[in-house]
């Protein structure tokens, strides 16, 4: 292991076209990532692993093809699941309580330090790995393709191979912007543009700002990226999604 | 580094009295960790330390006193955070659009993603962690004892020391339950009895349950641990703070 791996580790989105990642070897990983924490020990997650690349193509529309599924080698979709424990409570004539916004947000949780464990393990063995946001947007698309039962529900992807690419470690925020001692530090307008004016200078985002031919960063995600309209549509959709899994949140 | 350490590990609610966590290797570890992977690298997150035993004793009834934070020399409440991007936002005469179910979930992930990254850090240096599922239960308390403003939420709490205590690593669930090929594969209710068959056997498992009074170790956790009504109760309790720091999901 790398001493150095955690600082210099980055996101990779093209994959060695040549190179296979073995169904065991993902399978060793997972088992290792389980030893991670989970809210009282009860697991409420599933990853289902996709290598076929006809089922790849199946999910690629759902995640906008973008290129780090069309070159992966095997795609992880990482679910909360309360199948399972619902089914064992009804076997034993209890009734389970997950179904609310404390059960979906320790579950998000869950599935997401089960998620990065994997990466983490992933990364150290020399592959290369992808989040792929798309997954709350498109949850009912990839649960029909993943054929996922009630109370199964898609929280985030991870595209695997071999790196074909390096692409570097990418900027961060300077840490006191994150971390605060004692108690929240609220910083004012000049602390805010303080904290952002590194990321802003650097080249690749201010051409990033003018090739959206926006005023700002800032305008480049709140209005291209990420804008407002489509997170509530998005959103709008998740939450029927969930209720329809048997989630009410 | 430990090639074990990932299936080796467990977390530890004893800390040794005797021995500080330096502020300087806190913050160090929290810097590596941010280079985690995050959506959109917006880095939605921030985290509050807590070393001052005055304060630590603050935030303890909020945690229901659990052994964990009274005897914690450091203790890191992970909040995802839309105040430094709104503001940001707002200077720069945009409007954000994290403020829904999509932001929440999307910064729950990131912020999960954050903590756990810290964690492992935190344990290949030889500290001791223990993540405290309180944390969703009483935030409101959590935000007020750490002066969080708008659109900052408490997500997860990380309690921090040298260990005083070595529990052994805890069971998880047959990998079969958890790891998925191509498509989801939805046991039977027999298939659901084989996989919790191992933990129901357990001794310490089997007398949690006569200790309890239940039939079932599924009850234990549907009826005393997990109740349906505390949880729902508490996600109403949740989803108005959210509400109240601008979040609507």
């Amino acid at each position: 292991m790398d001493k150095n791996y955690f600082k210099n580790r980055y996101s990779v989105r093209a994959y060695d076209q040549t190179k296979e990642v073995p169904a065991e070897l993902i399978d060793t990983l997972l088992a290792t990532a389980t030893h991670a924490p989970n809210t009282g020990n009860m697991q409420t997650y599933s990853v289902v692993v996709t290598r076929d690349p006809a089922r790849i193509a199946d999910l690629a529309p759902a995640h906008f093809n973008q290129p780090a599924i069309r070159s992966a080698k095997a795609v992880l979709t990482f679910c909360l699941d309360f199948n399972r424990f619902n089914t064992w409570c009804r076997i034993n004539h209890t009734e389970p309580g997950l179904d609310n916004l404390q059960g979906f947000t320790w579950a998000v949780i869950d599935t997401s330090i089960f998620a990065q464990q994997f990466c983490t393990l992933a990364e150290l063995e020399g592959l290369g790995t992808c989040y792929l946001g798309t997954t709350t947007y498109n949850a009912e698309q990839i649960a029909k393709s993943l054929r996922l039962p009630k109370g199964v529900v898609p929280v985030v992807t991870v595209t695997v191979g071999y790196p074909a690419e390096n692409p570097g470690v990418q900027p961060r925020l300077p840490l006191h912007a994150i971390v605060h001692h004692d108690t929240y530090n609220n910083p004012d307008d000049e602390g805010i543009r303080d904290i952002y004016a590194e990321e802003e200078a650097l080249e690749s985002n201010r051409r990033f700002v003018e090739e959206n031919n926006k005023d700002s960063l800032a305008a480049v995600f709140a209005e291209v990226r990420y804008p407002k309209a489509a997170n509530e549509q998005f959103s709008r959709v998740y939450k029927e999604f969930l209720k329809n899994q048997g989630i009410e949140i």
